[in-house]
């Protein structure tokens, strides 16, 4: 977390084929399948609605006001990355435009992820590269201070580590650890198991209060119909 | 306020015709058509844009983090009717995913206002199941703990009584109550029986100063015009 | 700032030519422009988006919950004009909705940025009237009390005097002091000039480090890559 | 909630020694003893630290930055009163000094909570009237709008009856219904009755885990120790 | 407000019999006599309770997470000055500690407002330095890019030209323009002349809706006592 | 981050006099000393002023309106620990009053730092048992759901591995990771080393500008000065 002004080459990234699976679960089924840990931040929203994607964060710690950072770990983005963006102190200002998305697209990033402000939006829009940030501002920044990439980062309140899978959608942004990727990827394949038979006998009308035999622990648990 | 545990069968509702003509006004005439009270807080917005529904209000208290009364809810909704779920603590957990919306809308639903978070918004948007929230998270909750349905609850600063009109879109979320929906009908029809009228006077140029007669009063307030 | 019960109907524009140039940069690289000043606060944001405008600054100072002044600044409209509303203190009541659009529009304003709320987003939404505010609020005002026309206001944190260019987009709003604009202008457009040069690079996998030349200064403060 | 302009003089209200005898349990116990509802919102908090009080609401509803019905309420005060202020829109304007401040206390008014802003509390504070609000703040209101007095009003997220009793501390603001008043009292009371023999244990390094006998429970539920 | 890297030596400063005959009516009479302008947002809070003061400004523009002007307007203050610090972006930095505080004081500054944080704040309050502030960090900035000093300012949200006035205490912090000063100093005490035998009514039990005649206008305006 | 429902007993602790050392450093110089990193939000404020302590960091995980496991953390306290409590999802309630205060305190904790809320705070102030939160707020919590204990949390944004020192006073709540205390320490000592020799020259009127030689690199980056 503390290191500053180092920049780590090679990181160990989930295999490419578990954040491709994760990915068409959604932030929200796995963020469950791990127990309910590793959510960013509410206030970390995408620039635009309708992207679901997962990636092998590449992590960049940036100060406020200067996204100097933002070239260097351009570099370091391999196909199949998100780059997660943290600041040392809270800031709003835009660090990332249609140039960078250029860049990082190119290197073939899938998305970006920051703890500040981004712009161009409408431009990055119509590029198709998502962006989940927690601001959106035309205010610029200056290159003049190092920070370091490919460290541990805390993002919007979530611990983020390189390599590790990075799953977004409208839902949010979820962490998963490397070491836990296969097996939320299997939890979350289970969860999703039998949702189709489930959404059909709710359509059917049948109640949850049936479905997941709930009758009993609530009146258990002292629930009191009044008519 | 304060029962918890309990669950209301039999609630007085608006009649249907009341909130279906209310539905058309929107909320903002409608909240001018109460005397400007009744408005839940700005922070509640729909998940989409464009949907405005008005229904009867069936309510449920929920706990932080814990949405085990959403299915009990489920069981008392009728056609016609909107849930409006109170939290006792603030929460932006997501309470409300596509499972619930689908059991909801097969039950006649017409839409969710929650002061608390909600996830699936892909889906439900798909649905076009309408959500007012204060928050979008992917953050799902537990089934441990009792509220209440239909009791009266504070939900986003308002007071919602069951049975009460819900009138939605995206100017807001207002609680008519069900004493006073009749009386906000009549007031909303009047209030826009001319509106049309003074659209074409203003789109033809003339000014409000002169259509609403503002000059005399505001030059007796002491409105000064300096060249 | 101070003058309460004034309008000044004589103002000084900036050329209408310079706004229109202005519009086509938008607001993050005029922003650069001006040295990174004169950005209104990121939460004031487009009720809808992909608009891109730039006008000639009309100011009103209004109170909380009270529009009256509203209809004595739309007779000062010129075509071309931007309405720029300053509250005199925190508000998110909706100050503005589709009849006073209608009036607007009728009178050749280009858009509304308020630091309040505004109302029939829906229908500003279909009428191309863009508004960029700090709320979305069913709640109507009164026509009670005196604030003024064309003074100096401070908006969402800038000072907008009467006649500044604003620049306005998605990624924000932007005021050009009226005596910078011409300056603004030309800057804006020399950051442009090799945009699309370096565009077509980044594009073609080079990397900002190189494209800029980062790499010796970056080295020069301390860069350490660990492999 | 929605009479505006109305004034109820003779409401019933709690007994003084309820409120009395609540005062010293403070919010805390309080609120666990109504079981954790009733709380305005945490963002309430006391003007200066150390007040505990109790007493039976008076309620009064206002208008953002007006506060004439302040000068109503204040006639509705008897001894042993606390006054409860609601908005109909969030506002920090000072809508209560210390002229206002002099004429509650000669009334026998206990504290006033706000959801709102107060000024002039170097004075309050020497005076020793306490005072719950959300903000403080210099700007003074205007006196041109009716509200009502002795209403039911949802303040800082809580319904709060006339004749409901408010307690309130350092640690916040909680509002008792009239009906449960007496069996808050005993609820209090009961949750109190062991505390100084639970404190002493603890003091001498009892564990809260052996004094509540949580060891079974905690491994049932799955705690793992690992050394 | 524009002007970057540039600083104004002689400034016209308001008469210093002025800004000391103001401070002793405090923020909430000072607004009150200006016609309810010129307040900072509410936010900004004195780091310790108790101070008032007012005096001349010396204003400085810095950047976020950057102090250096800091030191540059240090050589500005002349006794009875008081330093009004605005930032280009939001930042919540510690730009002010124990160091600058002695240098401030020893420059004869009366004390130090600032839409930023500052740090060391019990040292501060031991040397009764006061400081008004919208935040409280450790985090320390650096110097390296140049505002200005003496230019115009907007601070939390209030314009701030050099010389104004700036009054200072528990409720907030009032900006007096140079120009008004006179008018406002007049004005104030004309509001307080015979606030002593008002507030002695009160005290004696009379009532404000008896003191200020307001039965009539109530009554007027629809008021309804309901028994 | 993501083990729930464990509890880590023999953690490595930074040695305790290390902590005892920083702790008369304080928090905005240990800040300095790391770097500018460690810090905790600035929403994190002491519920009394003039507390200033350091301590070894004792981690617990929590989960929004449960703190079950603040018994478990409170047999894992050693002398001169500090808990460190995070949340998994934002909560305000108060998960801590006098009767854990008590505890904590017979097992030897300098403080509390937690991302919640508090409660008993009067109590707690009385007992001089210092805690540090981002609430304050009567309701109290249910005793229902696994956390853990001793792994590494984010709290407030700071990532805090069990055996980090914490530092805490008025300016706020750095932590420094364990592996760099002493190097911490070294640079605080060092930056201290000549501090009263820059206080008594500033007291005497000698200007930052002159003491740190700022004037020829103000000139260079194009200070202007105008008369």
């Amino acid at each position: 977390m503390y290191e500053l002004g180092v920049v780590y080459r090679n990181i160990p990234r989930s295999p490419a084929h578990l954040a491709d699976q994760l990915a068409r679960f959604g932030s929200a089924t796995v963020h469950e399948a791990l127990g309910r840990v590793g959510l960013l931040h509410t206030g970390i929203r995408p620039i635009y609605a309708g992207a679901q994607v997962a990636g092998t964060a590449v992590t960049v710690l940036l100060h406020p006001g200067d996204n100097w950072m933002m070239h260097v770990v351009a570099e370091q983005i391999q196909p199949g990355d998100i780059v997660v963006a943290a600041i040392t102190a809270p800031c709003t200002d835009g660090y990332f435009g249609d140039l960078l998305a250029t860049s990082f697209q190119a290197r073939g990033a899938r998305a970006l992820v920051i703890d500040a402000g981004v712009r161009d939006v409408r431009t990055l829009t119509e590029m198709r590269f998502p962006v989940w940030s927690k601001a959106i501002s035309a205010k610029g920044t200056i290159k003049a201070t190092l920070g370091s990439v490919n460290i541990p980062v805390v993002c919007a309140g979530a611990l983020v580590c390189p390599g590790d899978v990075i799953v977004a959608d409208d839902d949010g942004v979820v962490c998963v650890p490397r070491a836990l990727a296969e097996r939320a990827l299997a939890a979350a394949a289970a969860r999703e198991a039998n949702e189709g038979e489930k959404r059909a006998q709710l359509a059917a009308g049948v109640l949850g209060l049936d479905m997941y035999k709930m009758r009993e622990p609530l009146a258990k648990a002292g629930l009191k119909y009044i008519d």
